[in-house]
């Protein structure tokens, strides 16, 4: 990636925010040219699914972020269409990843083994093994279905508007009259406002219960409710992310900032987990299912559950690098 | 509880032994009195049971962690007949406990919510709630026939024994003839071959897994496994602190002695958890439950589990207060 020479603060902003915006829109035709190359059910055209995907998500934050430096209509318009191709592209991606991780977990939760190994394995192990049956008869039409739109829209004329608008965001943006401006007056703050709009939404989650682990609210109902606070950081803090890619496109040195992709990643483990600990319970509502099937759902549907509490421990670790932790607790007088 | 005078090591095994030994027979026997006040069915027996029992274990470690020093057949019978006595005191109220434990933790899962709040919550509410009678059910006859056991245990002739042996114990104690020498050389001993027990116990756990929170063996199979060195870890903890009430009449000062309580008080939580989780697997196999009912029981169980090994985490921060604990881990490549 070639860098803007003598990139500074009084650069334009126009200059900056091009830049960036080529260099995305050359991994979205990386992406479009893979595709173009890869049968419709192989691995190079997952590839060329996850490139347009991780182009077009760093374009469209980029098109909301700095927004007032970009002509309105365009970048409503295209920011539009990307996150409906994103949407459709990474369907079957999650269907698979969910029914993967439901069925891991069953996995692991009996113990890896086929045939019981004692009485009380003999539960867990018959209902896991019918839990994944009825997860995977639920899941995997799911998934078919996305398969298919997926490759309905890349099929699509609405698909190929989209990549005419990337290929020309290659050569040219629509900028506004204030990106003439330079970057510190009218770039910096987009990013310092994003920035700030992800520490509020952080100040209001519940990071000091989440630093005590085994806090006793993995199981909770009210620690579902609390999904939503955490899902809507992971969306700031991306935008956070590509922002700061944007005014840097070097990678930070050691520090806070190397820190933000593992923070990025232990959210996304939440919401796979979350999602997931939905699906069990969901499954568990099927009609006459038998009871072992039903209670292997219920492990599952904690285990998950567990990870999303582990995975808000470990987001709180990284955030909070220096926070002083709390000692073990001897609270109660000795017995 | 007057002190031994100039208690020191070279004062004779057998005045530390029955110094230690009349005092708890004493407790035995204000037991014994609170027990004859109290009516059958009141907080007093409640008591009365509680403070037998508490004594009656202390004078059964300690005939068993000094044996050489006492007559071995007074020593042998005695102790049997404690442990008989203790075991049938507590049966009624380790059931009781046992079945508030898990009413309040599916009370606690569902949200407290008598009626569901959201379409999710309707699964768990109803199938806790019918997990809950279940449980009720089946745990309530066991724990009349505790307290039945118990009553009957009391008015019996082989309690009276035993009242009798420790009201003589409260005068004299039958020691062997090396008992006369120095405490140091004999006493002591006895005391660090428990503590070496207790540490080569502790030494067979794994203790570096129970270090990460979320290490996700939760709820596999395996950690059910691991239960029983913990439980004998449980076991070998008292024997190591009641030698030590013997030879340390004196409350411990700050460090890692004042600690063992705490970590005693753990490993009786991983005990009663594990325990019911173990109630909630062996609920989930009754015949023709509901499918709600299985579902709640699975999520009960995980919960259980989460405790235990919480108790576990808890149980190595008191035990290796001075370790290093792991930094967080951010192992693989930044996302």
């Amino acid at each position: 990636m070639q860098q803007p020479e003598n990139s500074t603060g009084q650069d334009p902003a126009a200059r900056i925010l091009a830049h960036y915006l080529h260099a995305q829109a050359g991994e979205f035709l990386r992406g479009l040219r893979l595709q173009r190359e890869a049968g419709p059910d192989s691995r190079t055209a997952d590839e060329a699914a996850r490139a347009l995907c991780a182009a077009g998500r760093r374009i469209a934050a980029t098109l909301h972020t700095f927004r007032p430096l970009l002509d309105p209509v365009w970048a409503d318009g295209l920011r539009g269409e990307l996150g409906w191709l994103c949407a459709t592209l990474d369907g079957e991606h999650t269907c698979a990843a969910r029914l993967a991780r439901l069925l891991d977990a069953l996995h692991r939760l009996s113990g890896g083994r086929v045939a019981p190994a004692r009485g009380e394995a003999g539960t867990l192990t018959v209902g896991a093994a019918r839990a994944g049956a009825l997860l995977d008869r639920q899941l995997t039409p799911v998934r078919a279905r996305a398969h298919s739109a997926a490759l309905q829209a890349l099929g699509s004329s609405r698909f190929h508007a989209v990549a005419d608008a990337v290929a020309l965001l290659a050569s040219e943006v629509p900028l506004a009259p204030v990106a003439a401006a330079p970057a510190v007056e009218v770039l910096t703050p987009k990013a310092l406002a994003a920035e700030a709009r992800l520490e509020r939404a952080v100040a209001a989650l519940p990071l000091a219960r989440a630093a005590r682990p085994y806090n006793a609210e993995a199981l909770v109902q009210e620690s579902e409710s609390q999904d939503d606070p955490w899902h809507q950081v992971r969306r700031l803090l991306r935008l956070h992310r590509y922002a700061q890619d944007v005014l840097h496109p070097e990678p930070a040195g050691p520090g806070t900032q190397a820190q933000l992709p593992y923070a990025s990643r232990e959210l996304d483990r939440h919401r796979e987990a979350a999602g997931a600990a939905a699906a069990a319970s969901g499954a568990a509502r099927t009609p006459r299912i038998a009871p072992a099937t039903a209670y292997a759902l219920g492990v599952l549907h904690a285990d998950q559950r567990h990870e999303v509490e582990a995975a808000r421990f470990a987001f709180q670790r990284i955030w909070q690098p220096v926070a002083v932790t709390t000692a073990p607790t001897a609270t109660t007088a000795a017995p």
